[in-house]
């Protein structure tokens, strides 16, 4: 099989490369490098059916000539920046909504027909049902970015109705584990790092959130799309706990040995459209087989484990 | 108040425009007379409050300049052609997702704070609970424009939550009545005017549809705006039956006094991504002390009158 996979050189997409290429398939990475990072691509480099395309999703003509005798495609590109929605508000328009139409329609183009497509638990809004299921009752949006995501899976569906297409819909938690970018364990980190002394946590410290391993959330894709046999397949990804933002503080500290005093900004949401408790439902895919092997305690101290060995990521972000 | 009203000049807009006139409100109408019709504006054009701005939606920097000292955005522009979104796959985004992020763009930068949005009952797809209420589960799209206008809506409530906006959005059933311009009772008048002894319905003539007449549905829309006090108010706008098309196409001849013979495309759907069973559970408006006054068969009755009294808007579509 030839995969085509946009965001290739980030975190989630180059983690899915790796095991790819590990599976013996043909791949094409196609990134824009914005966020995405050479260093993650570099044992793909070795491998002799990998393919690097510097491409912007952006860019309708580059993306329909990279998407010949493309057979499948891992749609992982995008703004991942959930909190700063609201002081650039046309990015999120731009990469993770427009950026999926583009997609699909070179896809169409192409006659290229299944895609899987990074979407978020933060879809949701506040849920009413907690934990979520997939068909939790229709939605409000409260961010920017969830609102971006929500209309990528109902371009998608459009598409897998309307032209045939076979759609794989993963509504993630946070991830966490090898090559992890951005969020909370990272901003702990380079904290810590600068005054080992004092942590300050947005809100109160009690949001509620959920997390899971990078190789369990490329297990559950994996299996997923080979188990998965309706037209649009729409899974959350996640474990079944929640830990608070403090807890994980503590953690975090522990596991470098520090004591640090928490500070607060205060208030129930860490940002404007935070949502203050995540918690999806994932019988779903647990009903597939699948189960994660890190519990979130485990998986954040792992991120710690490889942001320490990888300083380097910190000083690119 | 000043009203702004994109799509101004189209069916529903230039209705709204009548009655806030008539209430003696301050009225722009922002249209591009793609579709809308400047005959509709005829007695608007008499009143001292209104105003004529010729601009798209697409066009940020006319709109931005526009919104100047308006309070509230009644926001109708848009591509309301639910059938041939695979055709023409960008139109539906470009004119209903990119255009309402144009629109709430804006607003912000003028201050406007208060958003009513024509969403649709097509973004319930095929859904599994019949009457459709609007907390339904979550559903899966199935056609580009329910999709696009499920988009409007997530952006719509993302600025409510982002920077405290006010939003109402509507999920209409199809409307009729006064200045309708396109759908099933223009088709069938039309086929019936070049042969009246022969009428083609699209799918088996089972499929069932709710419609809604085109004054109660602005009774409703202006009940829901003085009473709805929460941050994104989303009310469904529907009568409490459905018709088949089959029925439909009956009244229609029954009125015109035909009775051309049926023919049947065939299957359970009009066209690809057409929903089979369309009927809307409306309860939460009519908490609000909203009852609609015509049946769907005195709807279609009045929209034949229509249409048989201005014969003009058969040619201009």
């Amino acid at each position: 099989m030839h995969y085509l996979v946009t965001g290739g050189a980030g975190f989630i997409g180059s983690n899915v490369v790796n095991t790819l290429l590990q599976q013996g398939h043909l791949v094409t990475v196609y990134d824009n490098f914005s966020t995405g990072m050479p260093e993650f691509l570099a044992d793909a480099q070795q491998a002799s059916g990998f393919r690097l395309v510097e491409g912007d999703t952006l860019d309708l003509t580059s993306l329909t000539h990279e998407m010949q005798g493309v057979d499948f495609v891992f749609h992982f590109a995008a703004n991942a920046d959930v909190r700063h929605g609201t002081e650039q508000t046309r990015r999120d328009l731009e990469q993770n909504t427009i950026a999926t139409f583009n997609v699909l329609e070179a896809m169409r183009e192409n006659g290229v027909k299944r895609i899987a497509f990074s979407s978020t638990g933060s879809i949701y809004g506040e849920p009413e049902m907690i934990p979520t299921p997939e068909n939790a009752p229709f939605p409000v949006q409260t961010s920017l970015y969830g609102a971006s995501k929500l209309a990528g899976e109902g371009l998608i569906s459009a598409y897998c109705e309307g032209f045939g297409f076979q759609g794989y819909i993963f509504r993630f938690v946070s991830i966490l584990g090898e090559r992890y970018t951005h969020g909370h364990v990272l901003d702990f980190y380079r904290q810590l790092q600068t005054n080992p002394h004092e942590l300050h946590l947005l809100g109160d410290g009690h949001q509620r959130k959920s997390y899971l391993y990078i190789q369990d959330c490329i297990a559950a894709i994996q299996t997923v799309i080979e188990k998965g046999q309706d037209k649009v397949n729409i899974y959350n990804l996640g474990t079944d706990e929640a830990c608070e933002i403090k807890d994980s503080a503590h953690w975090i500290a522990e596991h470098l040995g520090l004591t640090p005093k928490l500070t607060f900004g205060g208030g129930t949401r860490g940002w404007i459209g935070d949502s203050p408790f995540i918690l999806l439902d994932c019988q779903k895919v647990r009903a597939l087989g699948w189960t994660p092997k890190l519990t979130i305690k485990e998986a954040i101290v792992c991120t710690v484990d490889y942001l320490r060995a990888n300083e380097w990521v910190l000083e690119r972000r």
